[in-house]
């Protein structure tokens, strides 16, 4: 094992109902803005829900976070953070509406010239001062609600960067798994597949050792085996799956599993690249690689996925060889078995005309990931040109 | 899943050689009380270790805390902080030290009367300050480095009472694994057969859909199972399997897995009575009251016993009830082979003395544990009549 720090002072209030319990949890005084997306929380009811529990609190608002959500929207929030003397910031959303609101809450009280820097410049790791906030989950998938990343997207300057530091931990984060009700399939298909993806990063690079780690991600993958086709239920949802959903996905990127072993990362970053270039969403930019990735890097990987094979895929035959080549297939199974493509030709893409496309962007961003830092941008092309 | 929350803001630092970051954990011109219990930080290198690091902070120290602090020794620290002006408080030791300093940070500071009042009336949620500690780990078993809930005795009024409140979370622990290659094999035993009472505490009750804190838990287990042998290891001790012992130590109660689900501790409360009349250790006392515990509760645990036996200890042949059967024998020989008893018998003891004892004890105390709180004191003297 590792050495390693671990510091996660997030608190979770979680279980249906939850919501009106913001009353006690946002300081009686406090000048509240509430950050939200495209406006679905006023048709699931989760607004009325907040509004009505911070009704005696002085309560703004600043909708339109848009998903990757972009530097340009969140300094006009900042603005009315200005302007309104807000001491207090309230994400009401997903992943894009909580990163959004982790940069306005460092941003707002930043004294330098451009608050870009603070992601470009990775300054955020210096800065002590931050506004205060607190999160309602809308829709698990990223883990942002129990961590202290935030990935910002600056579409003026064809960027989106990822930034981290403790400041920015949410002071709370309500997780009511009823408000993933309203939620469209695909979006609940593509929060399973983003923390199962997440939970990969960290495990299957090479063992150090860490027994502990090893079986704590093991035990998130077999949770989201066990829970995925009741989760994806909707006539009527299953509390019970969508609860245990909605708690997996927190694990499985608060930092946890990933303290003291190696992580990968690759996968993410080829990700990005298809979504900017492609529009995939996040999940799916990962199911098209994933596999591809894996196959290319059995060698290197051969010891974690066995291991991966053995324990959550039940991969069990004789031949070692063969367990591998099953895994990899067995894990591309269980992505279509939620509806989930592992292709670029699903979407029509064609998948040498993507690798040199992600290769010249890759190129241009000297990418170095994987847990030796040894896949590049060639690399991420040989695996795009298997994806068919 | 039961709705739940969860906080748990103590910073770990982990690994060989964390020690010398004692100095920049620890406030520059913080007045330093390093707390310890019987010594043998002086003759394993820890305390010098520790002086080192703060060798430009201002430390006093107090040592002579002993196993099940005594409230009168912890006292006289107290008199140590208010004579020396201390503002930060170090414990150098086991779950001991640690619950011991829980309670002098709090007490220290406490305008009321009479001190133990804050254990015995469970005052310590109502109260606001607190002293802040760091704790550098010397043996890994209780959880106290990760948690906020301290066991307090009273010798002169034969108490022994635990109190809880989140001011009591350290500001940091530092475990370095390699502190443990001096201690005596029958410690290691211990804490192994501790933490994984701990976890069986909070896992084997009766199912609430929490697939994640049961798969949790599993993980917790399966760690245990795969290091122990190699944790007993002296000649040379293994690095690695220290390290997944001590981490696995704290895993076991950081409330993690305790979220959202019902708990036992009916096994603790039985323990406690034994250790109190008949001073066995306390694993000791697990060991011998909780595998007597499950056979007079198979009935009603059924469900999570043959999970815990199918996913932990193998056992999969298709009657049912010789499943269970066979999982409260194996859960016994994994506690034979670390060398830890399960009979009364094993000690010299009269099962059905002890019974007669322990339940006039524990009729005094109103006992009433289990996830039904339905495990009386009737009930602790036909479990510990079993021992055999």
């Amino acid at each position: 094992m590792n050495n390693f720090q671990f510091y996660n002072p997030t608190r979770i209030i979680f279980g249906a109902g939850s919501i009106e319990k913001l009353k006690k949890l946002v300081p009686r005084k406090a000048r509240i803005l509430m950050l939200y997306g495209g406006g679905s929380i006023k048709k699931n009811g989760v607004y009325m829900q907040v509004a009505d529990a911070l009704r005696k609190h002085e309560l703004f608002e600043f909708g339109g976070i848009e998903p990757n959500p972009d530097y340009a929207t969140l300094m006009k929030a900042i603005k009315s953070v200005k302007k309104n003397n807000i001491d207090f910031l309230l994400a009401v959303g997903g992943g894009s509406v909580i990163d959004g609101t982790k940069f306005i809450s460092v941003a707002s009280l930043y004294q330098g010239q451009d608050p870009w820097d603070i992601v470009s410049q990775g300054l955020a790791s210096g800065i002590k001062k931050a506004l205060p906030f607190g999160v309602v989950l809308t829709l698990p998938a990223t883990g942002s609600e129990m961590n202290h990343n935030s990935v910002i997207s600056n579409r003026d300057k064809g960027q989106k960067l990822s930034f981290g530091s403790e400041i920015i931990f949410p002071k709370f984060s309500i997780l009511d798994p009823k408000v993933t009700y309203s939620l469209p399939k695909e979006q609940i298909r593509n929060g399973l597949v983003d923390a199962y993806v997440h939970i990969l990063e960290q495990y299957l690079t090479y063992p150090v050792d860490a027994v502990v780690q090893d079986r704590q991600a093991e035990a998130l993958l077999l949770t989201i085996h066990e829970i995925a086709q009741r989760t994806l239920q909707t006539d009527p949802p299953d509390y019970g799956a969508r609860a245990n959903y909605m708690w997996v996905c927190s694990n499985a990127l608060n930092y946890l599993i990933g303290v003291g072993v190696p992580q990968d990362w690759a996968t993410h970053g080829i990700g990005h690249a298809l979504t900017a270039l492609y529009g995939l969403a996040h999940a799916e930019s990962l199911a098209v690689t994933l596999p591809w990735l894996l196959w290319y890097k059995r060698e290197q990987k051969q010891e974690k996925l066995l291991q991966y094979g053995y324990r959550v895929l039940d991969q069990k035959m004789q031949k070692y060889s063969e367990r591998i080549d099953r895994t990899i297939e067995a894990l591309a199974a269980f992505f279509h078995s939620l509806g989930m493509p592992t292709t670029l030709t699903s979407y029509g893409l064609d998948p040498d005309q993507v690798a040199d496309e992600v290769q010249t962007k890759l190129e241009a961003e000297n990418f170095a990931r994987g847990e030796y830092r040894d896949v590049t941008a060639a690399d991420a092309a040989a695996i795009l040109r298997m994806s068919r």
